[in-house]
């Protein structure tokens, strides 16, 4: 199995509040390929002690990667210092300088000087490009060391990675190949979850099981090994299948599919639109929904009522109501459901209304209390929730309980 | 200042899924007491890395900790490893083994015998007892370096750090204290940040100054010492006031508050209240404002009004206006701003439009296109935007801009 090791570069990366959670991304890509991580490194911006690390590490290991320290000023040393390390010269790349500047040029404006810096190339390199930001990666192999530089933001390594890297990656890693798969859980809790799987999972060394608590979600993480790809998802198949036959429709998403991407796709399929009235949850879930790509073919509006004015105005909320039950109350949420979705023409109204703290809670109702409602043409169902944590995790949670309830009626 | 290097130890470490807290907590309180963290390294159970890794630690920085690798298997090296890689003899203690026996037989319990190589001792060193484990820590100076070895969980290395290691480390730092401050600024790139900023700090050793690129955000990162904290703080005072003077407005938060809760407190203050009509941020904007804790008191309501006829019928954006112009144009941004302020008789009304993609964009109008406009009673202003970035990236600067411009408005 090849080592590789990971360092990430950057002096803001040893703050006491700063985790490094590139190279986790990067170890689950390398481990799912069979490369084993054998060392970490954060290092700051800091030249001799970069420069120590990179020629032990290419010495030590089949695959070294480092994250950050490309960007265009003084402190961006990365390129400078592995060339050195590697003994390597680094020169200015005419071509990758033009995109530079037609990149910032498509923004319209001029590219600074210093980020020319960013066209410096180290001898023998490959370029990657960056659709993403300005600064582009570098890939060599060096005595038997594969060598890649990625910039720092994820959303740039990345796709650098999966586009430019991991196949060359593969190549080298042979014939060992690993599969995973993130099965989700909604409205179940931790335990419960794994009352019901452990004396599945157990029997198997081969996938192996993780179950991971993630704010309000479950996760439970299988991974396998095969002599192919297919051979791994087999395995997984198999396993999978036996979890789903005992959670049911709790589980909700099979290839780590987030709750409002499974919610998305049954609406597209469906043909049925929806429309949202929310209080606590602030626009989350209207946000959530909207995050998906294509939403505007079901998503016909969201309504964040703050005020009790704003429920009666704008979704004909009866004051009475209001006045009798309270603005958190089954009651309330129900006609929030029935008046969004009456108002908006949708097929679906769905409602939130809660105290997310932490101010507002009182002996009858505390802060995390949580009504939601759903309406169709015929019915409106509603729940209540009592849901732990602080004003943003019950935010979330309950964010998560109202596109759960709709996915439950959706099935 | 002290240089400081953390090495965590054990192969578990390495999983994709693990981050290591451990050197968080050590960070601060090095930090605190005026020690750089230079490097921080993660090493399975692997004696030639690690023995290379503490051969350079020692030789490099003025103090070295580790923390994990001292239980009682074969998987435990540090203290093998360590001791070799120092040249130093390891040799049973026997009053440490006296110790071990003593805990497990007040457990009810014989010490089974593997036990015993926790009570190995590196010559010259120097046992920090462990009252909530069985693995003693040490502690000694190499060759000007300062080395602890501390057991890997948390409730067994902070107090034994706390107790035994922290005053010693104290007297070696000297009379030196920290201070940090994360200045962010919006509406400006990197690199005009930079170029504006870098002739005023580079000439500065001590605040040290780090610039961080961060979504649509960027963080300048202050850190100074001196004798006292108050020292400390006073040359951050003296240099984030010539940073401010020539980045001005761009600069929205000084302790590291985010741009919801620094409208919101200027909102809190002035009195005036706020609704908010999206489209292409899908409620993103009405979510960061209502995250913050007693929005309620500005924040009256929030539209997402992703339809053409939600538009219309909820923000009376003139039909006419949306077949001349698009849905995405000035004309439309303003009548939403100016529709959802009449609507909701809030004193400022925001509203945003815009194209984030993936689909959607032409050649006119390409994705990333957003118009934001805010009206008062008397104006209303609006601004054109071509984002850069994903859909996610788009929304969120959408969003912070949108911000942004009602946080200028209220300066």
């Amino acid at each position: 199995m090849l080592s590789a090791e990971i360092i990430a570069i950057g002096s803001e990366l040893l703050a006491a509040d700063r985790t490094d959670t590139n190279s986790l991304w990067l170890t689950e890509q390398l481990n799912r390929m069979g490369i084993d991580v054998k060392l970490k490194t954060v290092v700051g911006d800091d030249d001799a002690r970069l420069e120590e690390v990179v020629k032990d590490a290419v010495k030590r290991s089949r695959v070294v990667i480092t994250t950050g320290g490309l960007g265009p000023t003084e402190d961006d040393i990365t390129r400078k210092v592995v060339a050195r390390a590697l003994k390597r010269r680094l020169s200015l790349n005419e071509s990758v300088l033009a995109e530079i500047r037609e990149r910032f040029k498509s923004f319209g404006m001029n590219m600074p000087e210093r980020n020319s810096r960013q066209a410096m190339v180290i001898d023998g390199s490959e370029v990657l490009p960056n659709p993403n930001g300005s600064a582009p990666g570098l890939y060599l192999e060096h005595e038997g060391c594969a060598v890649a530089l990625f910039p720092g933001p994820p959303r740039e390594m990345k796709p650098m990675f999966e586009n430019h890297v991991q196949s060359r990656l593969e190549k080298l890693a042979g014939d060992i190949r690993f599969a995973r798969r993130v099965l989700r859980v909604a409205g179940m809790g931790e335990s419960a979850v794994d009352e019901k799987i452990a004396p599945i999972y157990t029997k198997y060394e081969n996938p192996q099981t993780t179950i991971l608590f993630n704010s309000s979600e479950i996760e439970v993480h299988l991974r396998a090994h095969g002599r192919t790809e297919a051979d791994a998802e087999a395995l997984l198949d198999d396993l999978s299948l036996k979890i789903e036959k005992e959670l049911g429709n709790a589980v909700f998403s099979f290839r780590g599919e987030k709750m409002e991407e499974v919610v998305g796709r049954r609406l597209a399929i469906t043909g049925f639109t929806l429309s949202v009235a929310e209080s606590c949850t602030g626009g989350l879930i209207a946000e959530r929904l909207t995050n998906v790509p294509g939403s505007s073919k079901y998503f016909v509006e969201g309504l964040v009522t703050y005020s009790n004015e704003s429920k009666t105005r704008l979704l004909g909320v009866d004051k009475k109501l209001i006045r009798e039950f309270g603005a958190v109350s089954q009651q309330v949420a129900r006609d929030m459901a029935r008046g969004v979705r009456h108002r908006a023409k949708t097929d679906f109204g769905l409602a939130v209304t809660g105290i997310a703290g932490p101010d507002g809670g009182t002996e009858e109702k505390p802060v995390g209390l949580v009504f939601i409602a759903l309406a169709d043409g015929a019915h409106t169902e509603h729940k209540r929730f009592v849901l732990p944590g602080d004003r943003e995790l019950i935010r979330w949670r309950a964010s998560q309980a109202a596109l759960d309830m709709l996915r439950r009626r959706l099935i």
